[in-house]
C-alpha cells in the first residue's frame, strides 16, 4: 500500500465524504432529550444503510433498553489476522442555547475548510473518517478486505451517560472479541501538534453525613460545650490533603501506575501555556496541586480528591446562632491509571470512620464509580498507532491524557483489550457548545492515519 | 423592717396579687406579631393604670418607633438615697403551636401553686412581684416611700429583639440615672437551689465568603490543579480551634475576665447532672469544649466560636463533579465578660485574610454584635442582692450565668450602672413554649427578696 495511493484516494473522495457526512449531520440525534429518541433511531438507521453501501458484509442495529447502537463487521481475509473494535457514537449533545449558534445546528455549513454543526467533531465526523480510511486502504492495497478484522461499534447513548453500554458489551461479548479497541472520540493537542490520548482518569464518588445533636441547638445555651458537626466536617475535609497537596487516605497512591520519565518528557514537549490554561480555568489565579507534578501531570495522570459540595446548618439570609444537627459533603476522587473506584471508596469510608470525633456519627454513601483507563506508550497498540499517525501527519506525535472519562474503561475491561485513542478533534472544536465545528483537513488526516493503522495493527497485534 | 411583717403582708396580699396578675395576663401582648400591636399597647396602658393605683407618683408611657415601654418612678424620701432601675418587659412570646397548650394561653389558670399561661414567668409575673415587694416594704417600714428611688422600666419589644430599646435608653438617659440596674427576667437554678445570674455572654457574628474560579469548573479537567474554595474553607474553619478546643484568633482571650476560684467553686456546688444536660442538648453523646473548663464554665463564662452554617458547590441530589466557584460560612462568637464584639470581628477579619490561601479571595461581612454583661460576685450590688435573696429563701444562694443575652448589656453600658439579676423563674417554666407556668410561691419569695433588696441597697450602694 503506497502512501501516495491512500492520499490520492482520500483527496479524490473528499467532496463525496463531506456531502455524505452532512446528510448524517442533519439528523438531530440528541440522546438526552426523549423528544429526539426517534431521531436517534433514524440516525442509527441512516448509518446502517450507509455502512451497507460502503460494503460492510455485516451491519446490524443493536437494540438496548434505551437507544440503539450500530454494529458493523468487515472480516480480514486472513482468519488469523487481529480483530479491532472501533468505538464511537452517533448521538449528539443538546444544542441549547440556540441563540448562540451562528448557523442552524442541524444544517451543517462548510466555511472554507471548516464544517460547522452539531456532531461534526463529537462524534459523527470522527466516526465517519474510518469509512473513508477503509475504502482508501482497500483501494490502495487492491484487496477486498482490510488487513485486520474491523468491528465498528457506534453507540447511541454516549451523550446521555451510556446507561446501557456496559450491558450491551456483555451481551455481545463474544462477537466483540478483539485485540485492541480504537477510540475515536477524543482530541489532539492542536492542529499542528498531533497527539494521542493514552489514558483517562476514573472517578469515585461519595457523600458524607456527620450527625451530632438530634435537633439544632441554641449556640448560647450549648455552644462550646458539645461537638459541632460542622466543625467536625471542616476538620475531616481539611485533613483529606497534606501540606504537599497529597491525598491522605492510607494506600491511596499504592496502585497508581507511575508516570514514566519518557511520558513526562513527552508531556513537557507539549506547548502548554499555563497562563492561558488558568484563564480557561474560570480565571483561576494560581495553579495548585500535588507537589512535584506539573499542571498537565496533575490533571491527566495523578489522582485527586475534590470537595464538590458542602452544606449544613443555617444557610439562609441573616444570622441563626445554632449548633447544627448535621453536616454534609459531596466528595469525588479522580482516579489515575491502576486505581479501583470501589477500593478508594472503601478506604474513604474507613478513613472517615477513623477521623470522626467522639459524639459525632458518620455515614458515607458511595455512589457509582468509573474505572480509569490507560495504555502505556510503549505498548504494541499505542506504538503502532503512533507510527500510523506520524505517517499521516509527517511529524512527531506526542501524548496526552484526559482528566475525565466516559465508557472507555468498560470497553477495556469487558472486552479485555488495550485501548488505542486515534482522534483528530481539537479542544477548539467547541464540542458540547454552540457553533461546534470540525476541521475537514484533519478528518482527512484521520482517515489517512486509520488507513495506515490497520496495516500497522496487522503486524503489531499479531 | 421586720421579716415577719414583710412575710405577713405578702401572704395576706397573695390572692389579690394573683388576681391582678391574671387580669394583665389576659392581654395577648405578642410583640413579634404586628396583629397584636394593639394588645401590646393595651398591656402598657393596663400596667400604667395599675402602677398609678399602686401609688407610684410618676407613671408614663414611653413611646418608641415600635411598641411602648412603661416607666414609673417612686423617689426615696432621702434625696441622697441610691436610685435603682428595675428592668422587665410586658410583651410576650407567640403561642404557636397552639394545639400543644393544655389551657388557653391567655386565660391564665391556677393549678395548685402553679399559674399557667403565656407571660406568667416571662416576664409579667416577675415584673409584678416588684409591686407587691414595694407595698410590703412600705407597710413593714411604716414609711410612704421606699428606701431607694425605684425607677421601673418595662419594655414592650423584648421578645421581638428590643429594636428600639438602646435608643429609648439614650433618649431618657438623664431620668434613668441610677446606681444599679435590677434585671428580673432570668431564672434560678432550681426551686430549692436559689441562685442569681451574674453575667450573660455577648455575641459577634460574621459571614465568610471564599471565591475561586469565576465559574464552577469540571473537576475532570481542572480538579487537583487549581485551588478549590471548599478545601480552603474546610482548612480555614478547621484552623479556628486548636487541639485543646481553644479559639486560635490572636488575642481572642486577652480581654476575657477570668473566672475567680471562688466563682468556680460556687458553680461547682450547683447540683449539675451532665448526663441530663447532654440529653437536653439534643441527645448529644459527649461534652466537648475548651480544655480545662467544666461544661457550666464553658457555656457561661468562656468565649466560643461556632460555625452556624456552611455551604458551597453542589448541594442537590446526585453527584456533580465540580470545583465550585465559591464557599460560604456563617460563624458566630459567644463573648465572655470583658470582650468587645467589634474587636473580635476585626480580629476575625484579619485572621481570615491571613489564612486564605493564594488564588482564593476572602470576604468577611460582620453583622451585628451584642456586648457581654457581667457583675463580679464580690461587687457591692451583687453582695447586697445575695443577702436579700438569702434572707428570703433562708438558704445559701449560688451563682449562675447565661450563655446568651438580650438588651442587658445596653442597660449596663448606656446607664453606666452595674447589673444585678434578681429573678425567680425556673428552667422548667417552659418560657417561649406551650404551657408556660410560674410557681406562685416563688413569685412571693421574689417579692420578699425585692423588699429586702431595697433596704440592702439603701446602705450598700450609698
Amino acid at each position: 500500500m503506497q502512501v501516495n495511493d491512500v492520499v490520492a484516494y482520500i483527496q479524490a473522495g473528499r467532496d463525496r465524504f463531506v456531502a455524505d457526512l452532512k446528510e448524517w449531520l442533519t439528523i438531530p440525534s440528541i440522546s438526552a432529550d426523549p423528544a429526539h429518541a426517534g431521531d436517534v433511531r433514524r440516525s442509527a438507521g441512516w448509518l446502517a444503510d450507509y455502512l451497507r453501501g460502503q460494503g460492510f458484509p455485516t451491519v446490524e442495529i443493536w437494540e438496548t433498553p434505551g437507544l440503539p447502537a450500530v454494529y458493523a463487521e468487515w472480516p480480514a481475509e486472513d482468519p488469523d489476522a487481529p480483530a479491532v473494535v472501533v468505538y464511537g457514537h452517533h448521538d449528539v449533545q443538546p444544542v441549547e442555547p440556540l441563540d448562540e449558534w451562528d448557523t442552524a445546528p442541524f444544517e451543517p455549513v462548510e466555511d472554507g475548510d471548516r464544517l460547522i454543526g452539531r456532531g461534526t467533531s463529537d462524534d459523527k465526523g470522527q466516526i465517519f473518517f474510518h469509512m473513508l480510511a477503509l475504502r482508501a486502504g482497500l483501494a490502495a492495497s487492491g484487496r477486498n478486505a482490510p488487513p485486520v478484522t474491523i468491528k465498528l461499534l457506534v453507540e447511541g447513548e454516549e451523550e446521555s451517560g451510556s446507561a446501557h453500554f456496559a450491558e450491551l458489551l456483555r451481551t455481545h461479548r463474544d462477537r466483540l472479541d478483539c485485540d485492541a479497541v480504537v477510540i475515536s472520540d477524543t482530541t489532539m493537542w492542536d492542529a499542528d501538534v498531533p497527539s494521542m490520548c493514552t489514558g483517562m482518569r476514573g472517578l469515585a464518588v461519595a457523600e458524607v453525613t456527620l450527625r451530632g445533636p438530634s435537633v439544632d441547638l441554641h449556640s448560647g445555651s450549648f455552644g462550646g460545650a458539645v461537638p459541632n458537626p460542622l466543625h467536625a466536617m471542616a476538620e475531616l475535609l481539611a485533613a483529606l490533603h497534606d501540606a504537599d497537596g497529597r491525598v491522605t487516605l492510607p494506600g491511596f497512591y499504592d496502585d497508581v501506575v507511575p508516570l514514566t520519565d519518557e511520558e513526562r518528557e513527552l508531556f513537557a514537549r507539549l506547548p502548554f501555556d499555563e497562563d492561558d490554561w488558568l484563564r480557561s480555568a474560570g480565571g483561576s489565579r494560581v495553579a495548585y496541586g500535588e507537589k512535584g507534578y506539573t499542571t498537565l501531570e496533575r490533571i491527566w495522570a495523578r489522582p485527586t480528591a475534590e470537595i464538590n459540595g458542602m452544606w449544613g446548618g443555617h444557610t439562609g439570609p441573616g444570622a441563626k446562632t445554632i449548633v447544627p444537627r448535621d453536616a454534609h459533603a459531596k466528595v469525588s476522587f479522580r482516579l489515575a491509571a491502576g486505581q479501583d473506584p470501589r477500593k478508594v471508596q472503601m478506604a474513604f469510608e474507613a478513613w472517615v470512620a477513623e477521623h470522626t470525633p467522639p459524639g459525632v456519627e458518620a455515614e458515607v454513601r458511595a455512589a457509582g464509580g468509573v474505572r480509569p483507563c490507560f495504555s502505556p506508550i510503549d505498548s504494541a497498540g499505542v506504538k503502532a498507532a503512533r507510527r500510523a499517525m506520524e505517517r499521516a501527519f509527517g511529524t512527531q506525535v506526542l501524548f496526552t491524557r484526559e482528566g475525565g472519562s466516559g465508557p472507555e474503561a468498560d470497553l477495556a475491561d469487558i472486552l479485555e483489550a488495550p485501548l488505542v485513542f486515534v482522534a483528530v478533534g481539537l479542544n477548539g472544536d467547541r464540542i458540547h457548545a454552540p457553533n461546534e465545528k470540525v476541521e475537514i483537513p484533519l478528518l482527512l488526516k484521520g482517515a489517512e492515519a486509520a488507513a495506515y493503522l490497520w496495516e500497522e495493527f496487522a503486524t503489531a497485534l499479531r
